[in-house]
């Protein structure tokens, strides 16, 4: 339990070498008096997180023979719209987290006016890098990434998410209302993670069924599994507070299920994922890895 | 003083109607519990505002036979990265302002986690609505459109600039610094709003230079004439605070040159941005208006 397979290990390493390597590389190093936010940027999105979105973009791009340096910018892009979307969820108007993948928050190193500026920098930086010619050389597929981004990241996906996180706090939500709300919240934008990677490998859209289904089974159990963690897990891997939904009174899949019925349902959604994936061979055993890992990790 | 002439009141009429209106028809309005966080972009969206970035895009774009819609929807997704840039500054642990256009600032009237939502929500608006075909049939121009805009909006041009403001707060800035942080924080968007016009064109961008330099010497003048409202202007008529730069520590043109010489050098950079148009004939007669109304205008 909790150790992934050769292959995923492999593909989990490299992608956080990948990650971090390129953010270096792109995110701005100015020598003003805006360094503050280059360096309050860095701290957010350099050196923490599994970089699923960037693994499950890339490895999927890899199936439709994408260069891997062009999906691994598209990967950068979305994993700055998740890393955005931490700094600004710790803030202390929202969940006042004080730490984030074993570091302070950007907000408790650099203060709350430049937490709120680098979420608001990560985000068009984001959408920077997928509009650049680098990215893809086929205009079509740039503009493609971006509103697919976009869509997933914006009211009707990831931020509307959050929105509904807040607005049913201490209310009595049953599942279907978190199911709803955790697909918005982090369904989204792992669903936009193989969408881009199929856009990329000009997979046209009838063809991303299947993939789609992969996408919303693995983004439930992956809620789920966090879930889990949440009530069992251990902080200091974790490398974050634990065991706060509770006390902020919000409802999540445990509370609903019981944390046995909760591990049942993620493991029969992981099988579900698992089956969209049938018609495709090996080029799949790192998506289908990933899905197994997803619900067997310890952090 | 402070009327535009006809043709310019009635362009500055019309974009108030098309903004508002579009912004209705574009901007989601959920059912569920996210129709708070609807509700409070459409607050901060509609109503308000001179619409200046929609006009100069429009007014630009038309200069090149652009359909007016088309064009629209590039104004709307600028207007709506500068309407979430004002949320977030907005906010408590920003400059803390209770009033803009006349009404509750978001935080005020929705709550400071919702404030922050609706800031990341409109900017991801910005993106959707550019990258969506039916703000250009062409890929590339819709690529280019998102590269514009996420270079003005990013660490690179708005949000650095808002870095720089903050950065620099209670120190004894000199002019060239005042220059630059304006020139990013105000004139990156300012400038974009002209560019995107001319990418809706199709001009090339060897082709732009004297579009840039209008965009630059207008966005300077524009700030100096802010300056000078803020220093003595009616807070009734602009719809907020006033006279608060000074007591932020904040430097202004004003405080550097004076108010006299303020006013001279607004003039002046006016006079050069209506000369980079010299080769054009009356379709032209827009920005040129514009540029003039901009420091005379008193709000």
């Amino acid at each position: 339990m909790g150790v992934p397979d050769p292959l995923l290990a492999e593909s989990l390493a490299r992608i956080a070498r990948d990650v971090d390597s390129m953010f270096d590389a792109l995110l701005p190093s100015a020598t003003d008096n805006r360094s503050v936010l280059d360096q309050a940027m860095r701290h957010a999105a350099i050196g923490g997180g599994k970089r699923l979105r960037p693994l499950l973009l890339t490895a999927t791009a890899a199936m439709y023979g994408v260069d891997h340096a062009q999906a691994l910018r598209a990967g950068i892009a979305i994993e700055a719209v998740h890393a955005y979307s931490l700094v600004h969820d710790d803030l202390p108007c929202m969940d006042d987290d004080e730490l984030r993948h074993g570091k302070p928050t950007v907000h408790k190193a650099f203060g709350e006016a430049v937490a709120v500026l680098v979420g608001d920098a990560l985000q068009a930086f984001a959408f920077e890098v997928l509009a650049d010619p680098a990215t893809s050389g086929d205009p079509f597929v740039r503009a493609e990434l971006v509103k697919v981004l976009a869509q997933a990241a914006g009211a009707g996906g990831m931020v509307g998410g959050q929105m509904l996180d807040i607005a049913g706090e201490g209310q009595a939500l049953g599942l279907p209302e978190i199911t709803r709300l955790q697909q918005l919240k982090t369904g989204a934008l792992l669903g936009a993670a193989v969408e881009m990677g199929a856009v990329l490998g000009k997979v046209p859209a009838e063809g991303r069924t299947h993939l789609r289904g992969y996408a919303r089974d693995l983004g439930l159990a992956f809620q789920i599994a966090d879930d889990l963690l949440d009530h069992e897990g251990d902080a200091a891997k974790a490398g974050k507070a634990l065991r706060k939904d509770a006390g902020a009174g919000k409802q999540t899949f445990v509370a609903v299920l019981g944390a046995d019925r909760a591990r049942e349902q993620a493991q029969m959604l992981v099988d579900q994922a698992i089956a969209h994936l049938g018609h495709h061979g090996q080029e799949a055993d790192v998506l289908r890895a990933l899905a197994r890992y997803i619900v067997e990790r310890d952090h």
